[in-house]
């Protein structure tokens, strides 16, 4: 048997990447991690692209550099609480509506498909919609992660339309929504969103090859697998955690990453409201010198404070998984008693521009803190 | 000068129907009559087809008997909570948006515009569209009166899709909204029109000539024109209310009408809420014969009670006109101390069947009561 982190390495090296039933396994995990909290169950998202590869085969994974100029390219998600989206599938037939309406919309076929986040199940639905319309999907996106909302991408950030903007549900109701600003689009979609009952497959960003790569985090998809695989050989040699942490340490895409808690989770306020997961939780140290710890979300984990102290803040990744297994903990999953490490590590360049902080600062998620990078906040220790 | 009643006898007669500038003021406050409550500021209305009419001149009156089968014709209305209408206008550009991206998206252009409901300023922003547009106006429309929800029109009645439905804002955002259920793009499209701020144009309905024949209600335009001469010569005959009950009892389409209620207003609770101006008002009787009145609204006035006892009920129109002039009293403009009459006329036969009581019984607003037409309740007295 190969090693799969030796493996992985040589996907990403290559430039191609397989994602075989069996690697949507790896996939999907590292891919949750990558969520930081929000999008939604990796079983469901999992079962999905299984599924559909198995019905459908596999999709052409497509470098983006590789991606014509002049082709048409737009994103395909789920959207809505994860809460939510954990307890609703989807037929497939939904995902494939809410391309069709796009394409209607601009009057063009789509060349290709390109994940909007690599985080939790909007990984695995565009795997799902290019394995169902034999599209090939595209390797990168446009957050590094995932965020809650349909501004909050590097397209946007770099002046590519949101809208149209198509969401439909399980009904085959549909809403397209045109709108100047990616912000106006996100409160229209989201009202519609709320009476579709927050669990709703949404396209938009329809843009060419060249605005493409431009704008999105080019190489992304296998960083996931990557990472999934990473955990796996970790656990094998009796530390996930690390194997993790120096994942994203060598990583040209983040490059900075450590652990900034350990404990156990002893208070948890989480409510499905103004269409997303909001709350916090509250971690106990398992050591003396540490305080107690709060962590708010919206969706995704969003800041992390140990007593006063800022710990990390969005756009950085926050991610709390087991602390013995290293397996990540979405919003939804969080329960009294969990037993977790806290790991913090930098945002992709391009979430931290000053046309980036517009969308995605602190402020945005209505916290009073200003962005200070995890390695800043490292040395201030 | 000829007597405004017989000129517009005559217009009715003959089949044709003259928008002058002139004519629109009577028009707009016919209509608001019938917008039974609902309907928003005729005034603005008025303002908004006058200025139209001058610029790009009458629009085309054209009897629905003389459209062609297979004309495309569709509704444009304004839609939200009459509260937000009477304090925001409309440029215009957003009544041409929305019937633009609905023509986009059935890829066919219209041949005319039928207004939706013959009811405050929904009865003059057609007058509006046509005229900017060039296109004639039908004279019908969809509900002989004005409902404050999408699905409650007679096309949905008879089968004819809502869908697509677009709705747009002085923005220039839209969106199209696609459902198998007029009661679900009511749904979707109130969430949007929320965020939009309730001050919204929309078009929908869009359907062939043959179609709209087949479901709407005929011959409607002129009603309002006649009914607003019939309020303006009232008042020079010294009995406005008495010539606006004998229209409505000589009327084919109403054909039954009287007053319910003299007094004055006493209580008012009036909130802008859930997409709609709701609330109730409380009358005093000026005879110590009758029991205080208390009248219900959702936009429009939908059950009138003198006590616990039934007076009138949606769909039959319910009219709060001032007591000495008849001007009409839309939900927006009621004050504490008015004096005014309360009119009850018996709904247009198309809204009295089975299947419009599917959408329209008063259950439908949820109210407790069955509906129970004028004319019996007035036998029961």
């Amino acid at each position: 048997m190969s090693d799969p982190q030796q493996t992985a390495q040589r996907e990403v090296a290559e430039g191609h990447l397989s994602l075989t039933v069996a690697a949507i396994h790896d996939f999907a995990r590292g891919a949750t991690l990558l969520a930081t909290g929000g999008g939604g169950d990796p079983y469901i998202g999992r079962l999905m692209a299984q599924a559909a590869i198995r019905e459908y085969g596999q999709p052409d994974i497509i470098d983006i550099e590789n991606l014509d100029d002049d082709a048409m390219v737009c994103m395909v998600a789920m959207l809505g609480a994860p809460t939510v989206l954990s307890e609703k599938g989807s037929s497939g037939d939904d995902i494939d509506l809410a391309i069709k309406r796009l394409s209607e919309r601009i009057g063009k076929p789509f060349d290709a498909l390109i994940p909007v986040e690599i985080g939790g199940v909007n990984s695995t639905i565009p795997v799902v919609a290019a394995a169902r319309l034999g599209l090939p999907l595209v390797n990168a996106d446009g957050m590094g992660r995932a965020f809650p909302e349909v501004q909050m991408v590097t397209m946007n950030f770099e002046g590519i339309s949101a809208t149209p903007f198509v969401i439909v549900d399980e009904h085959a109701n549909s809403a397209i929504i045109e709108t100047s600003d990616a912000k106006d689009a996100e409160t229209f979609v989201r009202a519609v969103a709320i009476q579709m009952g927050l669990s709703c497959m949404v396209s938009g960003y329809a843009m060419t090859g060249a605005e493409a790569k431009r704008t999105m985090i080019h190489g992304t998809l296998p960083m996931a697998l990557k990472l999934g695989e990473c955990i796996a050989a970790g656990r094998k040699a009796g530390d996930p955690i690390e194997a993790v942490l120096e994942y994203f340490n060598t990583s040209k895409t983040y490059g900075f990453a450590r652990e900034i808690f350990d404990g156990k989770l002893i208070d948890l306020r989480r409510e499905t409201t103004s269409g997303f997961s909001v709350g916090q939780c509250t971690l106990e140290a398992f050591s003396c010198d540490q305080k107690t710890m709060t962590i708010q979300f919206q969706n995704e984990y969003l800041i992390a404070l140990e007593g006063d102290t800022l710990r990390a803040v969005v756009p950085d990744l926050i991610m709390v998984v087991d602390r013995e297994t290293a397996e990540p903990i979405p919003v939804e999953a969080m329960r009294y008693g969990q037993r977790v490490k806290v790991l913090a590590a930098a945002a992709p360049a391009a979430l931290q521009t000053p046309q980036a902080l517009k969308y995605i600062s602190p402020k945005c998620f209505g916290l009073s803190y200003d962005y200070t990078p995890i390695e800043a906040l490292s040395q201030q220790e």
